[in-house]
């Protein structure tokens, strides 16, 4: 049985936490005052006038479940994104409730897919929400809740099973509270670095914070149209590219380096086959791209590296339009969507730990072949990874190919060419933003027709919260008894 | 330890097989008297110089083991086709040896692509030949499935073991030839029913034989340039139909329907499934081709069923160009392509009894998420399905999967458009032939640059023998002590 009551207090509870989260770009919009400060005022005094009253009079409920905890994470996500997206909406520069919507889904989720073909016709407040969605959903809306919610008086416990980026293997803190706050500690701490970088190079104070939102969450929402490349500057692609390559990279080990241990990295399998994948594809595409097109080695290496990262990261940043490179390289780009960041990073896709244990389980099964009788572990460094975990994680990715070709399959009965079908699904599934074709790298997702948007928004949502935690919730078997 | 000595005698042994199949074209060229006479003379002459003294010299050889038996079903089949070529090189009608070994490989994988442009030039000898390599490949892969597969663990056939005809005993060679007496028994009935009936529906009788072989086995090779389209016949499309459906199911259940059963496809879940998918698809592209483009219904139903069937048969006739059809259409026919047919049957892809097991598991790991401790079997009618097989199809659709994934971004690195490359996979790899873009159905493989046949060779064979098959001998393992 489901604690209804209970849940429903903690999404009101979130709610007000959204409030709180609006204060940040209220604040923004009341510095520059370019038009969009009442947007921000309404929907405020709405939320309050729905959430206050809701959370006092449900107050006082039980513990949550662990089954509990799939509904409120999926809710939650899709509350923010629902009530997110009114400021957009209300000031009248996305005039669609559909398209704010998406791009709301898009920021929380931290995908970076946009409606939008004039971003810099947002006024200050609007462009700083974008970014600071990002900000927000790349944490984990609910992780950030959990430091708060105790506070409240409700235990978060089972929320983290469910809210956890990735097959977390060693947990860095008993205590999920605990936890939190050190995580989002180091969030903040990186944050903080990236923002003064991007200062230092060049870019002014606001840019600067909204592009590391962007790149510290793996979202990719740029305030220039023409995303990173408006900058062209080597410096800028370098400090990024590193960034997004931490934020890629699993969270506790940033901690455990940051507490002396700066060598963690290299004892981390994970972490050194990221980095493999990253060299291996940057070499094969920078090699394509010398050969074809004629930017000079320099060039050729920036471009290469920052796109390789922002892919494979799943931010979806851009400095060059990859749709004039050959289809190998797209191809290259395109299968590195899926692999993703790494677990317990902000980095979406199917995260890096999975691909190595699949590989490790394909050749498992080989060796089974020529010894039937043996009992063959899957190891990644020293741990064998139990066998339950190796089955769970098989069935995640067979889940997420067939999702993916479902998905694909449906953007066709909209009219989509295949190229952009494939494009749309991956980069929305994968929580990257611009994919390949009519959604490509130079375009937008304004095109797609409202069904599109909304089956894409829901694409990336799924492959947010791992796909398990939102299609338990279409099981029967979750609402009965 | 292999036993190269037994290993190489069999090997021998199929090549005495081959120089027997190859009394049949030579038969034919006597017959029409058009020219190939001598390349059918040369070739027979040239594999007995090897093969007779080989085989006398070898004999008398240990039983084989079960690990040898990887090596001499990737080496039969290889041997095949290299010899199996030399007819169509030396008669000069296709003057490329690289040519001559696709075309081989395709037809004894039963894949059908063709590197062909002009298929009616070929003398009538020939013609028989490239449509007989399907007829025997595809008894050759029954042989395989239902008797040789399961015993090395490879293949989806493990689940049916005591379901296969033929006396259950330990020692293989006794099992294999009564069980193979059996099914070629039902093939050959089968073979001659569609003989009978294609040429009471019009064709002549050079034709019928040719096109069957090109049934029985979901090969798909025609003699007609325009494949089955040249006869523009509902007559003959039907036939084709119902024979491709028989020739995609398991061979086990018609040996049991002849011998007083014929009701025992309406227990089989595996036959549903195929029968189910291939009614949803068709209503599905039915509905979109009759949606866009002006057939009138009758037409609808006689292009869509045959398409629908001869891909997932992974036949590859064509009698409508589908390429003229949405995106959705496509896609769904390539989505079919890897669906394949039923295990146990002539047809290629990942096998219909794979893919049912894998939504039964994804099912259950949803399942397990609700109940973390439940003990949860994976069932297909009234059979559990042991955690082993359940992960060894697992296993096996990741790596084919990753092998296609693989497979596409080699083909794009030799100058692919991505819908051809993804085509071109995906058609040999499931042994369907005709695929997407530069090598759709209209289309052949003679532009492909000839490390890309010989890599689409390499890919049928591997679709063909279940990849494992010829994936464990590239492990170092296979090869050691």
């Amino acid at each position: 049985m489901l604690n209804y009551r209970a849940i429903v207090n903690i999404l009101f509870a979130l709610l007000l936490f959204l409030v709180m989260a609006l204060l940040f770009p209220l604040g923004v919009a009341f510095l520059y005052d370019d038009g969009d400060i009442h947007a921000f005022l309404l929907t405020i005094i709405f939320l309050l006038i729905i959430a206050l009253p809701g959370f006092f009079l449900t107050r006082h409920s039980r513990e949550l479940k662990i089954k509990d905890g799939f509904l409120v994470v999926t809710l939650g996500w899709l509350l923010f994104s629902v009530f997110g997206a009114i400021p957009f909406y209300i000031d009248g520069h996305i005039p669609s409730y559909t398209d704010a919507f998406f791009e709301t889904m898009s920021g929380f989720t931290t995908t970076g897919a946009s409606i939008l073909s004039d971003i810099e016709a947002l006024p200050h407040g609007l462009l700083f929400w974008r970014s600071f969605t990002h900000w927000l959903g790349g944490m984990g809306i609910i992780l950030l809740s959990l430091a708060i919610l105790p506070l409240l008086g409700v235990g978060g416990m089972q929320l983290f099973k469910a809210e956890v980026p990735g097959p977390t293997m060693d947990k860095l803190s008993p205590r999920i509270k605990h936890t939190a706050e050190l995580l989002w500690g180091v969030y903040l701490i990186l944050t903080i670095a990236e923002i003064i970088l991007l200062r230092m190079a060049g870019m002014n104070w606001f840019d600067s914070a909204c592009h590391t939102f962007g790149t510290m969450a793996t979202g990719g929402f740029s305030t220039k149209n023409t995303s990173l490349a408006y900058y062209n500057s080597a410096a800028i692609d370098t400090i990024v590219i590193v960034f997004m390559i931490l934020a890629g990279t699993n969270f506790s080990l940033h901690y455990r380096a940051l507490r002396g241990k700066p060598l963690i990295y290299w004892k981390d399998p994970e972490a050194m086959f990221f980095i493999g994948i990253i060299l291996v594809a940057s070499v094969f595409i920078g090699y394509d791209v010398l050969a074809r097109l004629n930017y000079d080695p320099g060039k050729t290496v920036q471009y290469t590296v920052f796109q390789v990262v922002s892919i494979i990261t799943t931010t979806g940043y851009g400095t060059a339009d990859y749709e004039k490179w050959s289809s190998a390289s797209q191809l290259m780009l395109f299968l590195l969507m899926f692999l993703g960041g790494c677990a317990g990073s902000t980095g979406g896709g199917m995260k890096i730990i999975r691909s190595l244990i699949l590989v490790k389980f394909g050749h498992k099964e080989l060796k089974r072949l020529i010894h039937p009788q043996a009992v063959l572990p899957v190891r990644i460094g020293q741990a064998v990874i139990a066998r339950e975990i190796v089955t769970n994680i098989a069935g995640f990715i067979l889940l997420y190919i067939s999702l993916f070709a479902f998905g694909v399959l449906f953007m066709t009965t909209l009219g989509l060419d295949i190229e952009s079908a494939l494009g749309s699904v991956a980069a929305t599934m994968n929580n990257i933003g611009p994919g390949l074709g009519s959604v490509g790298p130079t375009d937008n997702y304004h095109h797609i027709a409202p069904a599109g948007k909304w089956f894409l928004s829901f694409l990336m949502l799924v492959g947010r919260l791992e796909v398990f935690t939102v299609l338990v919730l279409l099981t029967p078997g979750y609402w009965r008894k």
